[in-house]
């Protein structure tokens, strides 16, 4: 028996255990310090009361002889998908509920994808940028081109002629950056993918963040992008769903390659190998979308963006670049002094008991970077300004 | 972009959809008839009481800021590890916690751990078998070889000289044909995989209906087996969860291939492209190894082994052969006067309105043959035996 030898050719991540390792070493030294940590990736506010309900009341069908639920349909109830699709048609996106299936979050999916794509594709990948889309791929064996994030492109980097690739991996609102791009740049991506007959796997779990209406929250704003682009989206960051799982993903019939539509081989690919989201939790994902729920989850998203606006503020303030804080729940700041992204990360840690992350850890591009996020709450975001504020002005 | 070709490799099954076609004609010609579906695949009786109160519990502690559970373990919450770990040691199996992946279900793991695996495997596949094994290599490209189900090893097919392969499934109690290996012959794979490191995939979701206390409800109870068994199960048939989306998966840390533990590597896989399952779900099937809830649960598992041993009694009488009806939920009898499945299908169909899953959908072994299932109430199942009796005596 021969294993996938390509694991092995997968670098181990030692960011967070490493920033956890400092973090409790700094506590054993400074037991007094009250550490606020603003490198946290998980959202902190509970399921809305909304949710909550719907959860409730489908435990208790899931109970009873008269309303239990079996095997649902693989690619999601059907009431769920057509509220994905009302949603979107409040964004102008007129989608076909055989276009959304429903996943377990875009992690999986993101990474399940991948499947119906030959190996022999050269996959283009941001750098800096999430890790997940970098390790998938190594798994798989294909070869992968960077394409550079800057401070000069205000990290939201564009092809330009020398780009060849098929598949292209774009987040917008970006973890790690929080830039956001402009339909005009997304034009351009999606163009660049007719061109070639490229796939754009575009990672919307963040869009709820925007605020700016002239920026897309969806990729399918984009005239032709139904051709070419596959869209991620999750409740996770949403409705504060990481811990209930729940996310979707569309497949829209336009896009047909080698003869081939896509829609058909996802559909394939989740019929064989997952068999759906849990009735509970698709009930729960219902009620986000209904006026209720869209009203509960939009005054955490403010609460989120109220963190970040503190953020940006400060750092406005002390004249230090960055980009995100607005439309985005990450911050992305350039180190100030041209520290390195540890040297900043024990910096901040030392001299004032306030915890991110190193933006080495999203890749090479990221040395000099460091990451804030507005998940957890106002009094702590705050006080870590206060600080900050101290010790650079 | 190239897509996987092998995709197109695969072909479509029209099982399911041509019998919902035969009986929807049928009841529109018949419509007094009263159909009683004995093909049915999914359970019927609703989650029990300990599992409705554990969800009811994780869903108002995910409403509340105190005990709001974000992003999890993706192999799962240590309690729900610890259970299953708990669980075994009453099977005289001895796991560590780390050895444990919860999943969303075994259909899923099934799928997803072949990536684990070079596609340069050759993979052996009992047939008549669950479609899912056979699709999920043909994606990936895998050589198959099957091997031979019959009435002459009752369905319990073993290797000879000439078996030979890199990756073995084995199903016990299987599904479709309800038969169950004993120590001795699961013995002669374990041995057989250990010759040629091999790997046996031994998928054990019918686990929970074995009641005969000689016959294995794991494979480690054989020794040598945690050298070269992968161990899937679900709660979908042990408690009712076909619709709550629970498994777990065991990977023995002594599983070593080419000098590599393929627990790190299905860690490594479950890390980049899963992100655990739901918080709420996780507690409710820690309630199914509760006192209370294996009371309950154990009370169901009893009721549709009842409804089995009313249909094994009547083939019995009638003198038709068959597997399973025992120790399984699945009967698999050969169609009487020489019938193929599907014609067999047309006569009960047509002459007592009875229901049930043509063999020849499983497999070219399985022509001849038919699968009932004992998911049904015992109403139905005792009214459906009465009407076959009159027709076949």
């Amino acid at each position: 028996m021969k294993i996938n030898s390509n694991y092995l050719n997968l670098k181990d991540s030692y960011l967070f255990s490493l920033i956890a390792k400092k973090v409790n070493e700094f506590k054993q030294q400074n037991p007094e310090k009250n550490v606020i940590r603003l490198g946290i990736g998980d959202v902190t506010l509970p399921l809305v009361p909304a949710v909550v309900d719907a959860m409730h009341k489908a435990v208790s069908e899931m109970g009873s002889a008269d309303t239990f639920k079996g095997y649902g349909e693989e690619q999601g109830y059907g009431f769920l998908r057509q509220a994905v699709c009302d949603y979107y048609a409040k964004k102008e996106v007129t989608l076909d509920i055989s276009e959304v299936f429903i996943s377990d979050g875009a992690k999986s999916d993101l990474g399940n994808i991948l499947d119906i794509f030959d190996t022999d594709n050269t996959v283009i990948i941001p750098d800096p940028v999430y890790p997940v889309y970098v390790d998938t791929n190594i798994m798989a064996g294909r070869k992968i081109q960077f394409v550079n994030g800057s401070a000069d492109n205000h990290f939201l980097p564009l092809p330009d002629e020398k780009t060849e690739g098929d598949i292209v991996y774009i987040c917008s609102p970006n973890n790690p950056t929080g830039a956001v791009y402009t339909k005009e740049q997304l034009k351009i991506w999606v163009d660049w993918a007719l061109e070639r007959q490229a796939v754009i796997l575009f990672d919307s779990a963040y869009e709820v963040f925007i605020r700016d209406e002239s920026l897309p929250t969806s990729i399918y704003r984009i005239p032709g992008a139904k051709k070419c682009a596959i869209e991620f989206c999750s409740f996770s960051k949403t409705a504060g769903f990481t811990g209930t799982r729940c996310g979707y993903t569309v497949v829209p019939h336009e896009l047909v390659r080698e003869n081939v539509a896509l829609n058909k081989l996802w559909l394939r690919s989740q019929t064989t190998k997952f068999n759906g989201v849990p009735y509970i939790v698709q009930r729960g994902a219902e009620a986000v979308f209904t006026e209720e729920g869209m009203k509960q989850i939009g005054e955490q998203i403010q609460y989120y963006l109220e963190n970040a606006r503190i953020m940006a503020d400060t750092l406005t303030e002390l004249g230090i670049w960055f980009t995100g804080g607005k439309n985005s729940p990450y911050i992305w700041l350039k180190c100030p002094n041209n520290m390195s992204s540890w040297e900043f990360f024990d910096y901040l840690l030392n001299k004032c008991s306030v915890v991110g992350t190193p933006g080495a850890g999203f890749g090479k591009n990221g040395e000099g970077f460091f990451r804030l996020t507005a998940f957890g709450n106002k009094r702590n975001v705050t006080e870590a300004m206060e600080r900050i504020r101290k010790i650079i002005l």
